[in-house]
């Protein structure tokens, strides 16, 4: 048995199908005519461009445009004059063969990603290397593995999955994947989620203990793999996936009813989305709406703003899909670890501190004013509620929403239709708006919390950052008491909280959350089921009674322990 | 009249004496024999050298460790290979004059420096280009200008006086001082603050409308500069300098009394200080004791870690001269933006959230460990309390209060002598402390508050970054509450509070810091006398009946507003 990191639920048992990455060596050569290799680089180049254009369109069908992102950052590296023009220069300069210079060049720009010590950048540059790769193998003539041709049930091996690997598998054959290296939140984890395959990943030694044609176990709930079982381990394995599978079709039962406690109290269960392919996702899983559109999709991948035409159409898409469900959309949170190259936002010391989200809004006006203008002309086709966020001052949400008002009364004086109920909230993601809730909710129509980044600012910890991500702490008692704070003070005014962060589809979470009075849960749709599930069987009555001693204890860990203790 | 940025307080009037940069123009030449060069260089480094170690030495006896911490940086520039291997590389690889080398070699440090968007780089570009000067004008054999040469009672007129100009200024001469550019945060700023000489800075045009000779007045208070004043003029400036005197010598006859409110309550004024040699200040300007004492000078300007013996004998020092008097001492805290280069720290993308105070020392046990021994060991000499940066949790502080135990432990087995009443006490800087102030205090013997850090992370906003120092908000709603949080969590538990930010010393916040309870205000020593003359006229009673207004309020601009009301 070989242990890793569970990166996606289920069971799969399966002929192993080793994933071989090809031979990439080349000889470094002396050339004579650097416009030889140039041209060879630039044939290799377009290739490599054509074939990621197709994959980006068959994850944007099978997958969404969230994930088909990951390819539009792909095609700009292959567009990217900073990438391109060096390698060029090298061949020119140095006389050498496009390999040694591709090589070389983008080497130089990996080592400088990979020793930064933060989780975001290294995906960057494991991002170059995919790329590299393709092109590589097109200049040395050599084939590409291309999953999409498995044509019997197999569980994947691979020292890695990049994203065009995974992009690829098809879901009918590929029962499973495990991996040597990666974490949970590797892109490869985050598309084997969204394609419900069970996945291991960080096994270190998932490729050396198993060979072609092995049958192979993979356990993604334990995050286990077991490579030639006996008889009874696959007994005992094939016991667990009808397991979940029933377990599955328990929570499938659960799509079309409201979310109710074991005492008869309502919560609502919406879902988190990235583009407007995914409010089906969020329909299919039983979501009772949108907690959290995040717009920044529209705005990234490209060369140039959306127009409010493009952004009108997007909204309208999601709105309509969701028909009477409400839809909560946050404006632009640009800024930070998002960057959009053609705003050319400047360096800063401490970007999560930095000019981001509304800050960055109320100063470019323009482009703000285009995304309200777009909201609310698509809102009569649906249930929008609008959200600014990173509000930090009263003063901010004031500038926000009468900007909002000016726009609408703009649109009107032209004649267009705006809605009339249209909610107006804002992210309560920074300790001061949690701390000074009271004051708020008396201007708001809704708060929503966003933990990720509230307990970030809370413990002063950037969760990116590996040295201090142990203070990523959810449960630690000061956010449980600000939860509580946002949620009381929001209820004294008849105004309704929900949350958007990660926190609201964790099922430690939850019976804690019901406990402070959370009127709607926002998480990634495939943890909608399950939360309903877990929720039928809690008592509102009785977590709430458990509300003082979770905001009294000293640390996380007391926290968890507690909750464990009283729903076990 | 010209308008600026009041730096330093107090009137003063006298001719003008322009500190004239000396021509530092040079004509590029291409040379045969690079050794040659490299000889004029190290010569003049050499040189450079010398007068700074000598300006050092001066700054140390004059204005304290402190202030004369930037020639240690100047000399580590000096010494830098990164900095000088490069200059010697393009006198030997481009066959140019080391004046070039010199100059186009720190050019390009300087504008990367320059184009980040942040205060604290942008000063690390301006202390390159006074080490610069100084090495140029040993090459060129040009004078430097040497302000230590001025003996008759002048007004400095400068562009920017470098921190190597305003550490030579004789106060007994230099009766203040007006510059085109510079912030209140700038080094010469800060240095006029200690040295107690009027100035004002950020003019932009002084050094234009100003000739040597001219009579000037340096309304340090109101931030203006009035060239050739009329005989009006100078009356009433000589009126508005009488009353400042005037009112220096009232603050001082209350350099022994204790700190009483106009109705009788006592509370503390203490001090915060960077090196022994400021305690002789703290006394001198009344301080009731040393409210921070920061240890991290110890460890910079240095190529190592300061030893036991080193550390034992500035901690005695401070001790011995404070007497009674307590002593708070804030254990290392290193990182975020302030780096040890012998420690080799890795690059983080937000060091404010990052590897730093607390989070490093209990990694880095032996460097904690040494500090806390020699803590114990001079805690005999005087009235010691230790105090812990950036705590998030519980857990760091009962982990660090461990660890401090059993060296003492390890001690008394040695046989040394430990004072057996030394408070242990935490920062409360980051918001979750804050918020369960409650829980803490059942554990620690006092707090102190950083509001610096505190309303950083609450307000989510960097304010060395100046897209968003506007965030940077002392008189939120939020803060206030949080301070608050933390006074009656203290007073429930028989625990007493200071706070050792930048707050506690502003005209402003007195009042409203009174009312919310603070035990101890620590601040700049000159800000002493002002704070006690503030602090008796003002009822302790009237201004705590003020809380439930202030706590509720929604902006800070409204909180401003309601103590300027009630307290003028």
């Amino acid at each position: 048995m070989i242990e890793g990191i569970a990166a996606s639920n289920g069971v799969a048992i399966a002929k192993a199908y080793e994933l071989v990455t090809p031979d990439l060596t080349y000889e470094k050569r002396s050339i004579n005519d650097p416009s030889e290799e140039i041209k060879r680089l630039e044939n290799a180049l377009a290739t490599a461009k054509d074939e990621l254009e197709k994959i980006r369109e068959h994850t944007r069908q099978t997958m969404g445009e969230e994930h088909a992102e990951i390819f539009s950052a792909h095609l700009l590296i292959l567009d990217d004059p900073e990438m391109i023009t060096p390698i060029k220069d090298k061949i020119t300069n140095e006389q050498v063969d496009a390999e040694t210079a591709l090589d070389e060049t983008t080497n130089s720009f990996v080592e400088i990603f990979k020793n930064m010590d933060n989780a975001y950048m290294r995906e960057r540059a494991a991002d170059i290397q995919d790329v590299t790769k393709r092109v590589m193998a097109h200049l040395l003539e050599v084939t590409f593995p291309d999953p999409a041709l498995i044509d019997e049930e197999v569980i994947v091996i691979a020292s890695d999955l990049t994203p065009s690997d995974t992009a690829q598998l098809n879901r009918k054959f590929v029962q499973g994947f495990a991996t040597d290296v990666g974490g949970r939140t590797s892109h490869s984890a985050i598309m084997s989620r969204s394609l419900e395959i069970p996945a291991v990943v960080g096994t270190k030694e998932v490729t050396g203990a198993v060979k072609q044609g092995d049958i192979v176990i993979v356990d993604g709930m334990a995050g286990n793999v077991i490579v030639n079982p006996t008889d009874e381990e696959i007994d005992t394995y094939k016991k667990k996936q009808a397991d979940f599978e029933r377990q599955q079709e328990e929570w499938a039962k659960l799509k079309n009813e409201s979310t109710l406690t074991a005492d008869n109290q309502q919560v609502d269960l919406a879902a988190n989305i990235g583009t407007p392919e995914e409010a089906d996702n969020v329909l299919e899983h039983g979501g009772e709406g949108v907690g959290l559109y995040r717009t920044e999709f529209l705005y990234m991948g490209k060369n140039q703003l959306p127009t409010e035409e493009e952004q009108y159409e997007a909204y309208k898409d999601v709105l309509e899909k969701m028909g009477d469900k409400p839809v909560v959309v946050r404006t632009l949170d640009i800024g930070g670890d998002k960057e959009l190259s053609y705003l050319d936002l400047p360096e800063e010391m401490n970007p999560f501190l930095g000019f981001r989200a509304i800050r960055f809004c109320l100063e470019n006006q323009s482009i703000f004013r285009t995304q309200l203008r777009a909201l609310l002309r698509a809102s009569s086709y649906g249930h929008l509620r609008i959200m600014f966020p990173m509000i930090a001052t009263l003063e901010e949400f004031r500038d926000a929403k009468a900007i909002l008002l000016e726009e609408e009364q703009n649109l009107k004086d032209e004649g267009q239709t705006v809605a009339d109920d249209i909610e107006v909230g804002i992210m309560v993601e920074i300790p001061s708006t949690a701390v000074i809730a009271k004051q708020f909710a008396k201007e708001v129509d809704f708060f929503s919390i966003g933990t990720n980044d509230m307990i970030q600012y809370t413990m002063a910890a950037d969760r990116m950052n590996e040295r201090v991500s142990y203070l990523y702490q959810p449960y630690h008692p000061a956010i449980l008491n600000l939860l509580s704070n946002v949620i009381d003070a929001a209820h004294a005014e008849g105004k309704w909280v929900g949350m958007c962060g990660e926190m609201a589809g964790d099922a430690t979470a939850i019976p804690a959350l019901l406990g402070l009075g959370l009127d709607e849960f926002s998480m990634s749709p495939t943890s909608i089921l399950p939360a309903r599930t877990q929720i039928r069987g809690l008592s509102k009555e009785t977590m709430t009674s458990y509300k003082d001693n979770l905001l009294s204890m000293g640390t996380a860990e007391e926290v968890i322990e507690f909750i464990k203790d009283k729903t076990e």
